[in-house]
């Protein structure tokens, strides 16, 4: 186990009806509030207005910026920051699900900064400072309700770079498992792949010895195999959704990564993807994982016939360890098949035109990854392999 | 699930070397410092002067009160207290176990409250304001150091009881396992017991539905069977140090109990016992917890199954889920064994003389856990199946 720092400042405030809490955990942060939000499902469900009475109740002053991109845009994002500097925003709530939060964050770090918010992303600025900011979540996704990082694309230059610092962690953040009811099928596939893929992310390590890590990430990843396809079939069945929601706010919180270098490779490559297509993320995921994984297995072989073991059950009598660790990649394709998520990049569009640009992006500052550095031409044997 | 707050405001700062940190780290805080600590094993290790070394090379002006009990006791607390008034404490430093973090946290309380500190244990009082702690842990044990909880010993009366509050998470812990190569064997062991009562406690309830939970919860119990017996072996090897201490961090930072009906009888019970004969906590919930096991587990058999499969293992074909769970209770109890702890009170000296009175202390205020309602007469039979 390596050395680490474990350090999260966001107050988690679970549970049925949570919102009704939203004024008294705004109050102590200023009377001036920025709600962001996406495209407006959160008005055909009555929680639009059950936020503005939980502000109104605290005699708030509410600017919006409603239209949040599923990949939230740099323009938006500076359109955020205008209305902060105009109308002295105290306090930025967002209302959604990851791509919402990360744009409040983008938003909090480049209102209090006088040079362009993008230089976060290229390592031309660090935060120093930003607004506060707190969440309602929507969606079972990203885990960005308790962590300070964010994802922004620059459409124009079609890059999608991500920022972060201690200074973003949201104050609170509501999860209430029934405001996730709604969420359309497709979504709540893309949430299971992004909850199930930044396991992964951080339990395929090279760190020895990290055995508590371990069993936190595959229960993790227990869990939402199982709660997914529950709320799959029934869309409005509390547990599942809470469950599927807890595990995808622990997937990215801290807790995987104390004392684990963890890889982040795929991450880096489905960027390039969906910067370029405008991808969902999570399909973006699902088509590269499992040839990441086929990529990468035999580098630390023990780690994927575990996986295949205690994850996916994998009867591992008379196999090698070899066909063991095939097995488990092979559950991975299945369930994400199984669950309705794309396998490859032709169904969705994606021909082999940009793949050379992509690749060329995602190694741009060297090889990327840990348990296996990728260079360019391990990046461009992952894309072919996803056609 | 039941709706829950998650909000660990501590900075756990983990890994070797990382008491040079420490001045940095206390440094917002002021400089008038009371340095809390147990018998003394601190100055053969040569962690006191490290501690001393950081605190000079702040400014900073120490006051010291060494000599915490193993169950800290009412009276030091006390002496604290008067030590951080006339002195004008403005943060209490605790270099040891649990016990002397424990101690930290009562004095931190009760130095800015005008009445007794044992207010707070009987609910005569509630914590409105404390002193900032941090600490240096020296034992995988009791998690104090990342939680608001503290346990104080009223020798006089023979009651041990607890006091809690937001304001006593300590603002950084330091945990390195090479401080923790030293611990004797029966410290070690009781830590172990320690450990895995806690997540007993947690696990065993009657709170449908939380899987997650329940898979942190076994593998906190898996890592802590595994690295418990290889630090036994090996008190100098740093991985099976590194994985006790997570995992009795971990076991009681606030991880578990989301969305759960934790029990807590056991420990209830147990203080009684080590109330009246000082005897170390770990001894007796060792004794006590595989009697609790069997006097509760038809409450909610499949809890047990699962507990005798995931955790120990136990091999559930052709037999009855009753056969199943008394195995996972009889493995609880072999390993302990296993590790030299006590099985028996007679063994620790204790006989049947104040079982009656441990009863009426423990239901003085009302039935106590949830898993099961225990009454004077459940507690009786727990206590009379210890002998």
């Amino acid at each position: 186990m390596n050395g680490f720092e474990l350090y999260n400042t966001t107050r988690l405030v679970f549970g049925e009806g949570k919102v009704n809490q939203l004024g008294e955990l705004i109050k102590p942060y200023g009377e001036n509030i920025l709600l962001v939000y996406g495209g407006g499902s959160i008005k055909q469900t009555g929680l639009y207005s059950k936020v503005k009475q939980q502000l109104t109740s605290i005699g708030a002053t509410v600017e919006e910026l409603p239209g949040i991109e599923p990949n939230p845009r740099l323009t938006t994002v500076n359109k955020g920051i205008q209305i902060c500097r105009q109308k002295n925003i105290q306090f930025i709530l967002a209302v959604g699900g990851g791509s919402v939060i990360d744009a409040a964050k983008a938003i909090a770090a480049g209102a209090l900064y006088s040079g362009d918010v993008w230089d976060f992303t290229i390592q031309k600025a660090t935060i120093n400072q930003a607004l506060p900011i707190g969440t309602v979540l929507t969606l079972a996704a990203t885990g960005s309700e308790m962590n300070g990082g964010s994802v922004i694309t620059n459409w124009e230059t079609k890059q999608k770079r991500t920022m972060g610092s201690k200074l973003l962690y949201p104050k609170f953040s509501i999860v209430d498992p029934t405001l996730t009811f709604t969420v359309p099928r497709n979504q709540t596939v893309n949430g299971i792949v992004d909850i199930m893929s930044h396991v992964f992310e951080q339990y395929f390590s090279q760190t020895p010895s990290t055995p508590l890590q371990e069993r936190f990430a595959e229960g993790i990843l227990q869990t939402v195999i199982e709660n997914g396809e529950k709320a799959l079939q029934n869309g409005k069945d509390y547990d599942s959704r809470a469950n599927l929601l807890l595990a995808g706010t622990y997937a990215m919180n801290g807790t995987l990564p104390t004392g684990v270098e963890a890889d982040w490779a795929t991450h880096v490559i489905e960027h390039e993807v969906s910067a370029i297509y405008d991808l969902p993320h999570g399909e973006g995921l699902a088509i590269l994982f499992p040839n990441w994984m086929k990529h990468v297995y035999k580098e630390r072989l023990e780690k994927f016939v575990q996986y295949s073991i205690r994850v996916w059950n994998v009867n591992s009598l008379g196999k090698t360890d070899n066909e063991v660790a095939l097995e488990g990649i092979e559950a991975t394709r299945n369930y994400f098949t199984r669950i309705g998520a794309p396998a490859t990049l032709t169904e969705v569009g994606i021909d082999d035109s940009h793949l050379e640009r992509m690749a060329n992006e995602a190694v741009q500052f060297g090889a990327i990854g840990s348990f296996k550095k990728l260079t360019k031409e391990d990046v461009l044997s992952i894309l072919h392999a996803s056609l």
